[in-house]
């Protein structure tokens, strides 16, 4: 059965998820259809990029994932398609999808990307205010159906990129961010194991604290205590056990991050 | 594949969604279930009325509504269920289907109303509490299962109708309401294209505030700018680019709205 | 067509269901998979239990209920599955199960318990913080798709059990507590039917105020009245008509509540 995964920033109490689901259903009845998540912060693309590349490789190959965060629609802004390593993406080429392309891109995977410019498969009246339901929806749809991506748009080399802010380095010091806040107030940051490589951390420095070390559990250490690791996606993450670093530190997406990482010793 | 699609007030929080997804599967286990919104402020069967007119049309035909906004649970009033259109719709029959039917009406689209009153196709225990687990859901299953309505049900000519304010004109203004709050802190009127016609709109009061004009969408104006347009239902909507007009102007569903028209020149 | 629930602690925001979903449609694409709830405070293993009790019981026999409520997380508390009266559950050896476990246990229903240990039916990398997507997902789906339980894991006879508080009765007053508030602010107790028995209920008191007596349903009384009555889980629930109980009375779970009964006459 095919599959068809939806990520926007349309919550849940409107009913604009449901729409989309009835146009997919019209055309494709058997989809399976599932919802990654439609809490991104409204019109947040970088959250946008940063949860659909944590998530849409987890779904088998073949599966189409629609996303919309889509603050430009109804403008200029192209809509998009892409097939990437066998996965297809369908949303705004507005840089949602950036985050996705560029893994592909730095494990040299398989990736092509179109213009949609087929109106033939979207509803029949395009409003200029929800292409999700008028072009994303049906397109995600006929993809699920099997019909050829190249016949829904125009081969397109360079789709818009979205600015990625990298830590960077000085001396022993890795500076970063953090970017995202998870449902524990779990704190993620854009320092990565690759970043840290064979080094020990000394300790770690956002909002004021300092934090000696990296643990390698939540259940490693006391109730309440504020500890740093690395986490499922290979990225640094800051927790409290069985508690919210977000509320204790009063963090937020954005704050700095400091590593400092332990002198090399000599062999 | 059968569809069927749910709207309640019972939020996503306390499993009773999940509930009825269960009874539906033990009688119908083939059916593709999507949830329009679970957020309807708790007891409101008029912003459960208008979500459901909004997304129901979306689905295909074949599809079963079910929708339990029901403050009335446990008392006298009616369980319902109707055919409109070749859509099916089931819930306590309390005015929560009024625009629904009402639109049909205007359209001169078929339609049948049953009260529910054959117990066999319900849970063998009814609680006086939870209707859509006890006899919405199971009703629902077996439309799904093709069970035809008239087995369900006696046949009834006019169900309970929700008031349903509409917008009055007095000279060059018409005097409205916003009806409804979304996500992006849009608001929409009852004020709609038919009602503004072939005229053009000089400004758009609310909450203190006056727009001047319509744009056709968002990406038109500048940043953080308040305006109105005409949105995806037809239906006069104030809006702030990238931002939100509900934050920007304290406006609640119920706030009174007022259109001036620009008076027609004589040809 | 299978069936997995999914009732989780980890919110709807950040994708991590979503990811539980495509891990599960990777294994077993043809499973239904319906959300009971991803709202269970944070951490809170009680909830868990209560929502899980309330809900499973009403999806048919074969379903896989997967719940993922797990501050132990990569620590030395197991990974469980357990098969009980022909429904699958699978999650966190951590008392998570323990109401779905004694309510089998009273009824004398069948009940086998497994320890997870057999890692080929799991992701193959296993992270330290997120065994929800890297065993119990997978092992869901395994299940759905037929393989048999003990083929995945180690037969036990004890699974971790939860402290469940019970009322206690002392001369004609049960002495209970706030066990759950719903989306409309009803107040659900672990005070039953059965332990009122045949005694008629002479008041209800919690947080300073006094019920008279038990009403039949929600209709039964004027809109904003405080009353008591038997819920749809045969228990004593607190509600108001209308209206919120646990805004009203400013309640929360574990506030005590008391049931004065009336004497029984003498014949």
């Amino acid at each position: 059965m095919p599959i068809i995964t939806l990520l926007t920033d349309f919550g849940l109490r409107d009913g604009y998820v449901g729409v989309m689901k009835g146009v997919i259903w019209k055309i494709c009845p058997q989809a399976q259809i599932a919802d990654i998540t439609h809490h991104i912060p409204p019109q947040d693309i970088r959250q946008g990029a940063i949860a659909l590349r944590r998530t849409a490789g987890y779904f088998p190959k073949g599966s189409v994932h629609i996303a919309v965060v889509d603050p430009g629609v109804g403008t200029s802004r192209k809509p998009l398609a892409a097939e990437v390593d066998g996965h297809y993406y369908v949303g705004p080429d507005n840089g949602l999808f950036t985050l996705v392309f560029e893994d592909a891109e730095s494990l040299g995977l398989s990736r092509r990307f179109f213009t949609l410019d087929k109106p033939e498969y979207w509803l029949p009246d395009i409003s200029r205010v929800f292409h999700g339901r008028d072009i994303f929806a049906p397109v995600g749809a006929h993809l699920a159906n099997g019909v050829p991506l190249e016949k829904m748009g125009t081969p397109l080399t360079d789709p818009i990129r979205l600015e990625n802010p990298q830590p960077v380095r000085s001396g022993d010091t890795w500076r970063g961010e953090v970017i995202t806040i998870d449902n524990f107030g779990n704190l993620a940051t854009n320092i990565t194991a690759q970043h840290l490589g064979a080094n020990s951390v000394l300790e770690v420095a956002l909002c004021g604290k300092t934090i000696r070390g990296l643990v390698s559990t939540f259940g490693d250490r006391p109730d309440g205590e504020l500890t740093a690791m690395i986490g499922t996606e290979n990225d640094l993450i800051i927790a409290v056990v069985r508690g919210s670093a977000a509320e204790k530190l009063g963090a937020k997406a954005g704050d700095p991050v400091e590593v400092r990482l332990a002198p090399r010793k000599t062999a």
